[in-house]
């Protein structure tokens, strides 16, 4: 995911999820990879961008906060997300933002 | 900045800053380091976030939209934003946002 997310103009929504990992793979790469691509076929997504060094930050942008609700509550989702909190990190934490403007290059 | 930052209870505000970086370290390292000293002395600041692999991202998160235009604006900061501008991003996007709820471990 190197590219900066093509959104539309605002208002639009994003989940910053930051984290920390747990030592090991445990199936994580698999996983994120798994959801990035699921999560890109939900409706009502619009973008994704994520980084890694020592925090984890990865922020998906959506149209509404019924779809990011819609997201969270899918079955595999929920399946990797159980698993986020037993196995994947030592702390998380998931802030739900609206999206007022934005500006760049 | 290796920790998830400890914010108070929503309502907040956070600038999300996703970009791609231009080849070399051309002063970057040096002004990202003082820029995170600076904001994090300005009234309003609660914490930041940031990670780069190819992609960077840093989260700024703030108690209101007045502390996120006063940081905008603050002299120092402008300089940085204009070498931004001319020297080390490629590209960059900037998003404003506000905090409508959160949780986590």
């Amino acid at each position: 995911m190197p590219n900066i997310a093509q959104t539309p103009p605002p208002p639009y929504y994003a989940v910053i999820f930051t984290s920390l990992r747990t030592e090991g793979d445990n199936g994580y790469d698999a996983m994120a990879q798994r959801m990035l691509e699921l999560a890109s076929r939900q409706q009502g997504f619009l973008g994704v961008e994520s980084a890694r060094e020592e925090l984890g930050i990865t922020v998906s942008y959506w149209e509404s906060l019924e779809a990011i609700r819609s997201w969270k509550q899918h079955s595999e989702h929920q399946e990797a997300q159980k698993l986020g909190h037993e196995v994947w990190y030592t702390e998380f934490k998931v802030r739900i933002a609206r999206i007022e403007r934005d500006y760049g290059i």
